[in-house]
């Protein structure tokens, strides 16, 4: 157990659009409280004294805990639709674009697999209406993707058999980097990335892969 | 919350090894405890009851909510590793292997993916000593599968610039069916088999893919 806030996960690029710096903090508390004891083994309590403040003062911000968990999940999807939507209008060939797509999503999973963890493996904690919400994002995050796909189709620089299925597989394989990445280990977020954009082309048929 | 073991879980075949009836009772009353609410979420009362049990009386089976998540984690590692085992030795050329592989492997991460929920995700609670024994059966699970795509590099039938990399790609993939798989969805578990094993073997560039 740690009460600082790990380096990876702290980076203002996550977090840095949630004001005041309180409501911040409490964030990041709860990414860490809820990655290593789970959501329901957290209380407010332990949340507050992670962030350094007391449970009256992070009941200003923050109403329950599920809030705390709608919040992270938002922004960690919002982030992970962003992604893929970029790629899917940043031009260039489907191939360049699939490409792109896969290396920036895996290096998000990689390098904030903490928060990639709580936002993947607590899904089911979240009240019915964020649950909704929040499944409408991954709804267009998947939409993207296969729009990539279904390009490369059009042109015939891929050949996929069943797009839908290798759009499921596609953001399967970079979102469970965030469950295996280790900071510590033999390759960085980028290696991973450069590694999955090749074996994603091969995946969808890429011509001369 | 359900007290009832699921179905797709409660299956002999998982946990038929484990006796007596009341141990594997427990096991099983464990599983969907974790799944729901997270091992530390989870207390031995918790365990008991679903069970129908009193705690002294899972007491007399497991000394420890620990050992509980040991037994599953154990029998749901050594389960995998047979399986990528049968796949090496079953003959067959590397790409009938490695398909033999996935399908499999993909079968079994979908039916079982309550319990290989809890084998995946909280594996970070278990004890020093169960971990480090957790760790050696995932190592043999890898070098099992790298060992089938070494042999098809060898052979000439596979093209694989890593194969230390595309091996974890391999098995990620198929270890994340078991978060997104959903027994209402629209494919069957060996639906997805079919299709993952021609993903991959387009993955590792087997030829006439």
């Amino acid at each position: 157990m740690n009460a600082e806030p790990k380096k990876d996960e702290g980076r203002a690029e996550v977090w840095g659009d949630i004001t005041p710096d309180a409501a911040r903090r409490l964030v990041t508390a709860a990414v860490h409280a809820f990655a290593e004891r789970g959501y329901h083994a957290t209380t407010t309590r332990d949340i507050a004294g992670r962030a350094g403040m007391s449970p009256a003062a992070l009941y200003i911000h923050y109403k329950t805990k599920e809030e705390l968990l709608y919040q992270i999940s938002k922004v960690g999807h919002q982030r992970a639709l962003e992604i893929v939507e970029d790629a899917r209008d940043s031009g260039g060939t489907p191939a360049e674009r699939l490409s792109h797509a896969v290396r920036a999503f895996v290096r998000w999973h990689a390098e904030h697999h903490t928060t990639a963890r709580v936002v993947q493996y607590e899904l089911g904690a979240l009240g019915e209406e964020h649950h909704a919400e929040v499944i409408a994002i991954r709804k267009a995050t998947d939409g993207a993707v296969r729009a990539i796909l279904e390009d490369g189709v059009r042109t015939g620089e891929f050949d996929v058999p069943d797009v839908r299925g290798a759009t499921v597989a596609v953001l399967s394989l970079c979102i469970d980097v965030a469950r295996w990445f280790n900071a510590q280990g033999r390759s960085t977020p980028d290696e991973v990335g450069e590694l999955y954009a090749g074996l994603v082309l091969r995946m969808v048929g890429a011509q001369g892969r």
